[in-house]
């Protein structure tokens, strides 16, 4: 039994690769396999979580963690590929220019020891094909992003948000502005080589809330409908808005080199417009669209008007240099089942929008915590340096959100508030490796922000709980 | 107005690639725009399609025609580099071996006017990120078949195979056998130079059924539960299973080179282990997984356990050098609701699998129409021999076809059976697609095939119609 088991993986890991390069077997095989791969261990790792009552997002991150780093330790040379990201696509370009493959990676990582592993693996017999699959897997993962914030978007509707109370929106704002001072402070100081670009990535990454874990903790504890939960939400709902904003801000300066006031005010008038333009827009659109696909089946035309509606957000959010997810998540605040006429004749008929786009994103998403895992690099953590940055960002980060509480009226619980801003689950994770695309943020800051993302998501559920027994026995107290 | 809608194709058509090839964009937005704009196109010729009474696969296939024409008339770069299908990947792989662009291209195409058009395209400033899209495209219409033979694979269950007639079982030989036979004595007659690899591919290819658009007409005209209908759906059915080995088959000795008892013998064997072995292990396997994942979501456990299996049975068959296509009926055929908990407490937990696969299906097939569409190069019709074998292909295909009618009871209508079987529709289509993929298919050649499915396809539903309303009339007339 044991040789068989160890000649299995044998030939599942190298044999296939081998078969794609000489062109022998379907193009898609060797895609089939790492994807489907990556997507069972992302799903071990959501297993493992959820048993452990943990976030499934946590899972799939720490799955891609400790995959992609022993795999890495073994010689993996798709992992090698894999772990740098979108950068090898620039490598790509510049080959096809006229570089050679070593010229071409040089010229793109400033490490030459990952420099020198990257021509290694990408001119070995299987490279065409490794760079094929990383290619898919960075793109699936992209997808899934995209899939996840039109996800967040279906949740929080418009008719919430006008609704959402004066405390909300302090709360949003303290939750804001607090961890982008400390974390600005922190990456100043402790980086000092860095540049401004940077240093504002952070602290807009520390900025980011995730609305989905404190809201799941709060179901759980069956404390949704409490005043400290409605204004939690509802401030998160705000952040995840304001946060977009200050994303296509901090991006933009990225892009454009330079702080200055005229970029900052050009990408918050396009945000504002973007909005408001799409809200306004979109439901003639969409009203006219689902008239148009009236001839298909009903939920046909839902999945299709629903994919093309978020698609085209996307698209054009990115086309005027906002994010591609800004689009993907107005596109989900906008739409809902209401646009589309009530059939429950049969089961296919009623499934809703959610219904229809979960399956892409169930199996997409969790290929993107993935790809973040993979992409974090443990070795980075072998230095003082790198270990410091950590610590002062999750100090700033727990510190800026646990401070947001004070915008909350003063007979809530206002440390139960920011406890419940806590984390940044998969926002954080999305804004970093944004960032990591545009190059401002570099191996060692993105494992250390990472690291942040983890502890804040970490931690927040157990606070929470530990925070209601408390107010449990206080109350036993008075009473 | 004109004005600005011309602004507008303008900026939409040029622009994105550029700043994606700047790297200042997210780089999956210049993906999203093309594969969405196909989608876009895809569903417009389904829904035109529907409206005039046609199957949906018709419509897209004649969109992707009629749209990569236009395009490649007006130039597109793009299109140019999605018309040669995987081909493009061979370039690819040779210039990170270190050839030149040019030298690769050349090495690659025998068409010394495709090759200088395909250099270019390559080289421009936007050759990276067309060549990207194309390969994600291609992927993208490739899972799209997997998720379609899934389907189709879905409908037909081990029980119903098992109680199909000898009927069924007669016509589905003739059924195969017959243009087997036409169609290879077409292609080797008509194809004076060609290979016997080439010859045989087209006989299987003219051997398919497509099972869906007979069960849809006859849905319609409510004569689904006839004694004919039968007949009809259980050849249809036993054909994928007999044309998927016959696949298996001819693949394997265009990949070997070599017409030998050998390679045809081995094949078949694997073939039946691989259904024998899927069959008698799957249930197992499933049966584990599914209580393994019993601390998931049940929908999610549903999707999580239909997806991975899906998928590995697909690389499985891949493996053993059968097509990706053959793993994924197996698995449809295997997997069904009845092996996972019912649990009707939600709308959500009582979702079938095919409604969890759907909206993947429903979104990636189309994509492998309009690619197939976009890759029949309309010029290759302004030749004598092409269009002659191209009505060789048709003739043999409905006579062959025709004919298989003859193994039904002759109490039946033996002509409508034979006019059920006619459509190739989508199997058809992706033998043909595998065939270029393994370079046995010429450009002529695929246009000529491509013709014939379209056009068997296209005359079933009405000659199905006409002949039930000639049986009504004789009937009306005998009473």
């Amino acid at each position: 039994m044991r040789v068989s088991k160890w000649w299995f993986l044998g030939v599942g890991l190298y044999s296939p690769f081998a078969l794609a390069a000489q062109g022998h077997t379907d193009p898609v095989a060797s895609v089939i396999l790492v994807v489907t791969t990556i997507l069972f261990f992302a799903i071990m790792g959501r297993y493992i979580a959820k048993r452990f009552n943990q976030p499934g997002v946590l899972g799939e991150l720490l799955m891609g963690v400790i995959l992609g780093n022993l795999c890495y330790f073994a010689g993996s040379q798709l992992v090698i590929i894999l772990r740098e990201g979108s950068s090898i696509f620039d490598v790509l370009k510049e080959v096809l220019q006229g570089k050679t493959l070593g010229q071409a990676v040089d010229a793109v990582l400033t490490n030459s020891y990952y420099a020198s592993q990257l021509t290694q693996a990408l001119s070995g017999p299987n490279g065409t094909e490794y760079l094929k699959i990383a290619y898919v897997v960075d793109i699936f993962s992209r997808y899934g992003v995209i899939f996840l914030l039109f996800m967040v978007g279906l949740e929080s509707s418009v008719g919430e948000l006008k609704n959402t109370g004066r405390e909300s929106i302090l709360v949003a704002i303290i939750g804001i502005a607090a961890p982008m001072i400390l974390g600005f402070g922190v990456a100043y100081l402790l980086m000092p080589g860095s540049t401004l670009q940077a240093d504002l990535f952070i602290a807009a990454t520390l900025s980011a809330t995730s609305i989905g874990i404190t809201a799941r903790v709060l179901k759980e504890l069956k404390k949704i409908r409490t005043r400290e939960a409605r204004t939690i939400l509802g401030a998160a709902m705000l952040d995840d808005i304001l946060g977009l904003i200050l994303l296509a801000v901090v991006s933009s300066v990225v892009i454009n080199g330079a702080v200055d006031a005229y970029t900052v005010g050009r990408i918050i008038v396009y945000s504002i417009f973007f909005f408001a333009g799409t809200l306004f827009l979109g439901p003639l659109i969409l009203r006219r669209a689902i008239y148009f696909f009236r001839f298909l089946e009903p939920w046909e035309a839902k999945l299709f008007v629903s994919f093309l509606f978020v698609m085209s957000l996307a698209w054009l959010a990115s086309y005027i240099q906002l994010a591609t997810i800004i689009g993907a998540f107005a596109a989900g605040v906008i739409l809902h089942d209401g646009y589309f006429k009530a059939d429950k004749s049969s089961a296919k008929e009623s499934l809703s929008i959610q219904h229809l786009v979960s399956p892409l994103e169930s199996i997409l998403a969790p290929m993107f915590f993935m790809v973040i895992g993979i992409q974090v690099k443990l070795e980075t953590f072998f230095n003082w340096q790198v270990l410091f940055l950590a610590s002062g960002l999750v100090v700033a980060a727990i510190i800026g959100k646990l401070v947001s509480g004070l915008g909350a009226n003063s007979k809530d619980d206002r440390l139960l508030i920011g406890i419940g801003m806590l984390p940044r689950g998969e926002v954080g994770l999305v804004f970093a490796s944004i960032g990591r695309t545009l190059g401002v943020i570099s191996d060692d800051l993105f494992s250390a922000i990472v690291l942040m993302v983890i502890i804040t998501t970490f931690i927040a559920p157990p606070l929470l709980k530990a925070r209601y027994a408390v107010k449990k026995k206080e109350n036993e107290h008075e009473n």
